[in-house]
């Protein structure tokens, strides 16, 4: 297949990358300059403007930041909706709200953009590996075009029906899990720490305890590293909490171990913290005595 | 060996059971005459005083529900320490905290008690499997002769050096975990049930992805079903967490995190679920509209 990927960021390139290696035509538009680059190593075509990665292309999938990017790269004379072929489809990957998701649809429907709610978990190593974990949704003649695109980058492709915007709500309750679980790995490490215990041996015995957890797995080593390099920052977890909120919001529900959690990570932004890697949350907490 | 097991609740009782299996002489005392027949039935010898049960063992493990049954097994003329050979070892696995346990060491230490602090994680099927996580301390010649029998419980048996209250602090932050990721499974559940999602659907994408925990692996199909059998109540989570902020004053250290959770697991007591398996603390949030 002919695949255009928008956004070249960690899990944008990774993903490039992983359709490359299955054989892929593979085409790629960001505005970082270094990132064209390190496409056009991996075997990919580099465009600067979305006009060119997109044309021609059977699917673009879309791994920009937020959804302020989103609206960005979508709409607009020099954006994907212009440029996609009638039989082509949108698949739209960052982490955004149902109810965004849902205004995209509304916008692009008239001219018949076909468009799928595809946002992912698993990560750089999902993405690199092709075994994220895809929570869609969208109308079936979108998802039908679309699945074996996801099926290319994900293991487990869950299929949440016709509307735009469950995807999204699947995936705004898998952050709630992420970002309450690196909240509860900075603040046991913090406790941890003032009462004068190793986190590393913490962490060992914890990793094969009722109290371990894909992120304690994952985002341990790193949260035991000085300054390791990060993919995934605590500012990253401001904004996918205040997300899980905001669903909250919308729907009346209150959420009160998601708010304690967004507080904590507001708290490493406001002291500073906020483009450490989410596994130095406990950084947010007082220095141990 | 020659093993005292003293209280056989669902912990003690599936503890007790693997220690036959795997050949020891097994005596077990509980006030409850059911729990004394189902020990005979295993295999095991069961007496109704604690005299009768410690006096000769190798071993006395504790089981019983908390510090205030801790004190009522252990002191007195009718209690563990005053039965206990004098080569025999007390391990004590009931969660407490560092404080308590701390305090009964004192009170033993005149009379050359030896006394172990070897709080346990892995539920009944880690009880009974023998394959625990042990996260033990205390003097050097108690740990010495606890560490065969912790090594029949247990598969992971972590030593925390010779201070008593180590390992029971080392068991409060594992609590921790556990008490915020039953939290926010609850949260989660409560979220996608108002969000018209069906939370069966949502546990399989979860147990995939990078929200995945093992509580969520162990509790997840109990939270789907209607009043489940219930080895792990609520109440014993607020018991729990109350544990885990106690050792945050006594630290003067905020756990915003676990003061959320705890606030989570209060609510379901005080709505009258506090006897509801703690898969069902989503019970605790308001009903989907």
């Amino acid at each position: 297949m002919k695949i255009a990927v928008v956004g070249l960021g960690a899990m944008g390139a990774a993903a490039a990358g992983n359709l490359l290696r299955k054989g892929h035509e593979v085409r790629g538009m960001d505005v970082r300059q270094a990132a064209l680059d390190a496409l056009s190593e991996a075997g990919g075509a580099p465009h600067a403007t979305i006009a060119g990665a997109v044309t021609g292309a059977d699917a673009v999938v879309c791994f920009v930041v937020n959804s302020t990017q989103v609206d960005a790269v979508v709409s607009g004379p020099g954006g994907i909706a212009a440029h996609l072929d009638p039989a082509a489809v949108l698949i739209q990957c960052a982490t955004v709200s149902a109810s965004f998701i849902r205004r995209v649809g509304e916008q692009l429907a008239p001219a018949g953009v076909l468009l799928v709610d595809a946002p992912v978990s698993g990560g750089v190593r999902g993405a690199a590996g092709g075994t994220l974990t895809v929570m869609a949704s969208g109308p079936r003649e979108a998802m039908a075009r679309a699945r074996p695109v996801l099926c290319e980058m994900g293991s487990h492709v869950h299929d949440f029906g016709d509307e735009l915007g469950a995807g999204s709500t699947v995936k705004t309750i898998n952050q709630l899990f992420c970002g309450v679980h690196l909240a509860v790995l900075g603040e046991a490490i913090a406790l941890g720490k003032r009462a004068g215990l190793d986190p590393q041996r913490l962490l060992e015995v914890y990793g094969s305890s009722a109290a371990a957890s894909w992120m304690m797995q994952d985002r341990g080593p790193r949260a035991l590293q000085d300054a390791p390099p990060s993919n995934s920052t605590i500012d990253i977890f401001v904004k996918d909490l205040a997300l899980v909120l905001d669903a909250g919001r919308d729907l009346k529900f209150p959420l009160p171990i998601a708010a304690a959690a967004h507080q904590m990570f507001l708290t490493g932004s406001a002291v500073g913290k906020g483009a450490l890697d989410d596994s130095h949350l406990w950084e947010a907490y007082p220095a141990p005595r």
